[in-house]
């Protein structure tokens, strides 16, 4: 029987500022990626994020990013391979921190952002970013873009992955995903969406922009909290997923 | 034999800027309160400062402050005992994850500059920051100003303390630091300022401001790396400790 | 016949984050009170809010705050007087440069949260702020909460005052408002907090929480774009306004 | 008789934080770049800067950065065109502010480190840049890499330039300067570097890394206030100077 995750960001808000339906997505998900405090999230975000997470027994992940609060982190930042290196297990600490406080696991480590967009494309970064994951703890699970410079840098080191894929985005003939410049990087019907997650889900395939069918590793799916039809979508796709038999299941479980 | 140790503020460099000579005073103190990133010290600073630390045999201590890089910390800012208690657990778990990168213990917490001062005078204030302490890790040692709320606090709650004078500030009878907004607040001859030191440190007494010996416990001294006179100033304290057969041991040691 | 300005915070965004429903609530207020980007908006919301004040003929104000985006500068912070002075010239003078790419007068300011508090009841502090306003433009109006030593501070500097009132806010008999720590601090009866704005503005009484009328002088009242219930009480103070004869007029209009 | 300014980066200290010897260098110039508070600078150290700015005569520029002052504002950052944009306006106001505070005139704009680099290589960042300045203030003197898109965009534009040369750094052929990644980007030899300057002053010439002599326009030559060393060679370029018979003016003077 096949089995997946669903993961979504999750501890975005910041002070008054709020981001996400965290208490209504966090039923429908089985693993949380926490904003550890640069590009979004506070102390205080992070603590409940974490407590409400334990209390779903939603698995729990870093989800470390640039620090550039304005830019949420989406912003690629030129910082060397040492600074990448420590806020990255700045961030992982931060979180290992509120789980501790609540008797729970950290589970998992996903890039954010511009680091993981660049962690993607790029094998040096790629390679700093996975150590530093594997330095602070080699249990982690790494969770990166399916087919990227991401997961086989942590394969290579030594780290259990879980790779990613996006129901509602189209790939490219290489297994990268279209570019969001590009006219149809996003699949805007819900039902063909669906029907590429499920495809990716229990055939291990994808239909690239070409036409073709390619080798896809679907052991996540990202989803997200914003907005009510987005709530609708995961819902959605719990359904499609459950009819096809496939077990909704955390990383690792 | 009388002991006690020698602490100082570290890591409190921040990118492009410097603050201190961190590699010159670490060899003449024992333990080492290292910013987190929030009042000074960036994650880069604060990896160097825990290695440099372990290559020396200095204890290492988280040392959280108020989220105000501008004004280093210093500036009383009225957060709520929850975004207290969250922000130092953030802290405490950014100092632990670096510790844990260079596989040596966490051994004390200080709380830094405004927020030593709200604690030192609000038991309320107090007790949130020990217990924050006390649930990251029960083990750490809490130090702060000798005969504060915040020690008695923290010993209520079962932590062990340290409790911290100073070796050129003077006293009040009732034990608490003259204020720097006072003239005296600040004893500028050296000689006299290390006879205070000896005293508080071989006999338990300083005398205040009225000229009567009053009890106080001395577990640390607190000292300072900025300046060649403050280094020299490190010096002398260790000559006339060392004469008055005290050891100098780092906390807990 | 009376007349009375109606002001609101406006440029809360910032970067991702969204506050306030700034398009829906502008065509409804007469002065915008734009966030200068410490406790609240960025350059490119600052440049947004000023075009679009200028589009709807709004009489734009800069609304300086303590540098604390977690605490959206509600939160006290212990600034120097040549602190707070130094950072009220450089907001005005960032809302200012906007006014001038778009050819249109900064009309107001209005210090923002903790610092409008802080001011409100502490003469040197009000002094400071209203002297930094007269040093960079005597002519700007300065809005403060009315019968505090922010309006005194100015008066007495030579500022056109606007005192501010709260519709929904009840008052103390000595003319400050109701802490918001006091159960009967908001009045939640529309009706009831409609007539008050009318008795302000008409008659210039307020009643306060001993049940005694008391002078308020009401030249502008402070409303809110956050939630359709909030705009909803703008039409209705709009509307209740106008049936008292009152016309609504920005300030120095 | 030739002519020339001699431009450095002022104000770069924050908070706490310090750097550059301002009082030091600034007898020894004739324009101030001063930070703006984004990568460098606060309200206060503005504000100080301008004052003493306006004290010794020298013309001050506005010195606009990236958002980033961990990076010290050197590191790249993927904002967009309108956040750039929207970014250099306020920063230009802020220091705009400080100078009708004390009745001088704001004289120039210099783009620092990542963003000068950005837009010295980017035409289309360049022209942003350019346009920014131009719509605060069509008369500021746009001070930047000679021979760079900026300069060119900036003309294009209408702005009056100056175009920036070092003293210290070697040029490729085509006029650009010797990327720092290079061994021989940096001269190390004072006489060497003193010649140059002379040279591309009186001459309009420098030699290339190839040996051959290209064209250049030095109308400004960027000096630094960091260290003693730093002090004592902008001492020996004023003697050079004067010994070659040029006037050390303020640009637009």
């Amino acid at each position: 029987m096949n089995k997946v995750d669903l993961n979504c960001d999750l501890g975005e808000s910041f002070g008054n500022y709020t981001i996400g339906n965290d208490k209504e997505v966090i039923p429908l998900i089985t693993s949380a990626n926490v904003a550890c405090g640069f590009h979004a999230g506070d102390p205080v975000v992070i603590q409940n994020t974490v407590a409400r997470a334990k209390t779903h027994g939603v698995g729990i992940g870093a989800h470390p990013g640039f620090p550039d609060l304005q830019g949420f982190g989406r912003r690629q930042l030129d910082m060397t391979h040492e600074e990448i290196y420590s806020m990255i297990i700045y961030q992982i600490g931060a979180i290992q921190a509120f789980c501790d406080l609540y008797d729970v696991p950290l589970n998992h480590v996903k890039p954010h952002g511009a680091l993981y967009q660049m962690g993607a494309k790029d094998s040096a970064v790629a390679k700093v970013i996975a150590q530093a994951v594997y330095d602070m703890n080699p249990n982690l699970i790494f969770v990166s873009l399916s087919q990227s410079h991401l997961i086989e840098e942590a394969q290579k080191i030594g780290l259990q992955t879980a790779s990613e894929v996006f129901a509602d985005r189209r790939y490219e003939p290489n297994g990268q995903l279209v570019s969001r410049k590009e006219k149809h990087a996003v699949i805007e019907d819900t039902n063909e969406a669906i029907a590429q997650v499920i495809k990716m889900v229990t055939e291990g395939k994808v239909t690239a922009t070409n036409g073709e069918d390619i080798h896809i590793t679907a052991d996540t799916i990202c989803v997200h909290g914003d907005g009510a039809h987005a709530l609708e979508f995961v819902r959605q796709i719990r359904d499609a997923l459950s009819a096809a038999d496939v077990r909704i299941v955390k990383l690792g479980g």
